[in-house]
């Protein structure tokens, strides 16, 4: 148990009692629902973690194949690769294919279906593909109404050494929804226009065992499900949540689990300006909503300084000042004090570490989890 | 030799023939002033891509303990690390120096420097310290006509177990000054600002032996430094150039030497859009001076595609537009083609990664090289 007064800073700390509460809050509302859940494990690439947020044997959903091959070796077997599958990864996937791991691509393109098809001939075990979806205008995928949707599906079917799963869309235009009101109507839209493309598909003859919807707004926005073809929900930010979650009102800037503990450098007392070792390597340059610089500040037990935030950052330094332009305050932030930062961005401010500093009591570390890291 | 189509992407594609030239052009510069050149290790933390940039015995600067002890390792011995010491990163440095490694560390107050004196008495070797300047108003340092830089400086002397040993100066501000002429002012500024402290620490009884400073943009300004005291310059990004130095005219685009090597996954056709699997985890969420996106598109040998860039980012994702909406070219941009995107801010990007490919033909990777990562 080491007091964080020993530690080397900056290092990126997660509260185990935020982050189980978290997870419970998520997992209460996915069994209502009766569909599968897959977590998504970006955020928080930690095995150590992902046994309270996505305990084994749960699916997970994975952003490159790093975190595939690590969560592989902890036991995770049932795996979606959900960003576009490209012809030079196709080796290294069948590799995870090969030993035992029931792992699931995405293709948006007749394309990218053709290219596995040719290249995946009495394959053994086939590979899982899904077709992904644009619900929102907002990244890649299909049009759910598109000719190409249906093309698409009769290549990977054909494919001898494929099997065409279903489809999956993510709405993350819904992290431009500022209401519950606006997520749920996003959540139907994410629903409704993933509904219509298993119809059409099955229609014409190709079945989608796999439905898959899901961003933390979209799900935790809790709508009703009942008789649309949905399968499954995913979800990754909810584990942890960030000041992006908690403007959008999907959480409390209480409930955010992870923050990056930084020692005060120094001040410029004429500015009132408190210098930190948070700079944009420790926090990420991500600003969210650009209403709170680069995050705001705590005290090390985690209590919030109302008004004060990382207005400024360099590589290795963090600039803190008050909103109004108050002066420093007496205590807490004299040299040699370690605040928090709490991030706008979870998984960017996260996706800077290899490891993860874990607290129960706020003033202790009593684990230190590892990550997944690189592609 | 691994041709770049085998590669799994995204990943950090140095070219060495650049790499090289960069290093050259400003080591002919420094040979010229006569003074030491201590170039900072931050933008590419690879003791491979040191020895081109930063040849042993060469003094380094460094931003973490992490890059310290990793070219302490490969055989650095004069280390200047130079973000603000604090409290909780003294035992960290004082078994560097048991190692033999002659480290130096910054203070920017008084208090800092009472810290240090308290707390190494007697120590063996010594702990050499230098005071942080502020020439420019731009982050941290005392001013160099303030009476707590003698202040510091007599603590700091009377320290048993520490070496004053001057001051440095880093003028940040260099990033701010779009023309040579101004880039020229600024160096002279940080060369009178730091000279004028040091004559006045000198005159208060306290001689520095080093009296350094730097800033990629202010060094390769070219200044003549005869008649002022100063000892060192201090550069780090001119090793790999980016688009923000480009945009200062300090490099051209052509000079740039690191880039990230990125697949074609899909595109939105009727949106004109190219995805690609390097989003904000490989480019980083820097926009540098807000020009070029999150970075300029060039095809997979290094030739820029004229107003292509990225226009947006998810973490895995980017998402390629023409900066005057034209039509997908009809070759280069295929699925599963491969893309370079040069980046706004090398430090940035390549912060991204634990490992940097090399290359010297524009097709196949020679080399690859580690790197030091985390704090």
């Amino acid at each position: 148990m080491d007091s964080f007064s020993s530690l080397i800073t900056p290092l990126c700390l997660i509260d185990k009692n935020k982050l189980s509460a978290n997870a419970s809050r998520m997992h209460s509302l996915v069994l209502r629902s009766g569909l599968t859940f897959r977590p998504h494990v970006k955020t928080l690439k930690s095995v150590e973690g992902a046994a309270i947020y996505a305990p084994l044997p749960s699916p997970i959903t994975v952003s490159t194949l790093s975190e595939a091959r690590y969560f592989a070796n902890a036991g995770y077997t049932d795996i979606l690769y959900a960003v576009g599958m490209t012809p030079n990864k196709l080796p290294a996937v069948i590799s995870l294919l090969e030993q035992g791991v029931r792992v699931c691509v995405v293709v948006d393109s007749l394309m990218a279906a053709q290219y596995l098809a040719k290249h995946t001939q009495n394959l053994t075990p086939p590979l899982r593909v899904l077709i992904e979806l644009d619900v929102d205008d907002h990244r890649a995928g299909v049009a759910p109404q598109s000719d190409v949707l249906v093309e698409t599906a009769a290549c990977l079917s054909a494919g001898k050494g494929l099997v065409f799963c279903g489809v999956m869309a993510h709405a993350g235009a819904s992290y431009d929804c500022h209401s519950m009101d606006a997520q749920k109507a996003m959540a139907k839209e994410e629903c409704a226009r993933t509904s219509l493309a298993a119809k059409r598909l099955a229609a014409a003859g190709f079945d989608c065992d796999t439905v898959s919807v899901g961003s933390t707004p979209t799900v935790l926005a809790g709508i009703d499900y009942t008789g649309a073809n949905i399968t499954e929900l995913r979800a990754g930010v909810y584990a942890t949540f960030d000041l992006v979650m908690a403007d959008l009102h999907v959480c409390q800037q209480k409930d955010i689990a992870l923050s990056v503990l930084t020692s005060v450098i120094g001040h410029q007392r004429d500015k009132n300006w408190v210098l930190v070792d948070a700079g944009w390597m420790a926090l990420s340059r991500d600003k969210g909503s650009d209403k709170h610089g680069y995050g705001l500040v705590a005290d090390s037990r985690g209590t919030i300084l109302e008004g004060w935030y990382v207005a400024d950052t360099n590589q290795e330094h963090g600039i803190i000042k008050h909103k109004e332009g108050l002066s420093l305050p007496k205590e807490g932030v004299g040299y040699g004090d370690m605040l928090r930062i709490l991030p706008n961005h979870a998984c960017a401010t996260a996706g800077q570490y290899q490891q993860y500093h874990v607290t129960q009591d706020n003033k202790t570390v009593c684990d230190v989890w590892q990550s997944a890291y690189g592609w």
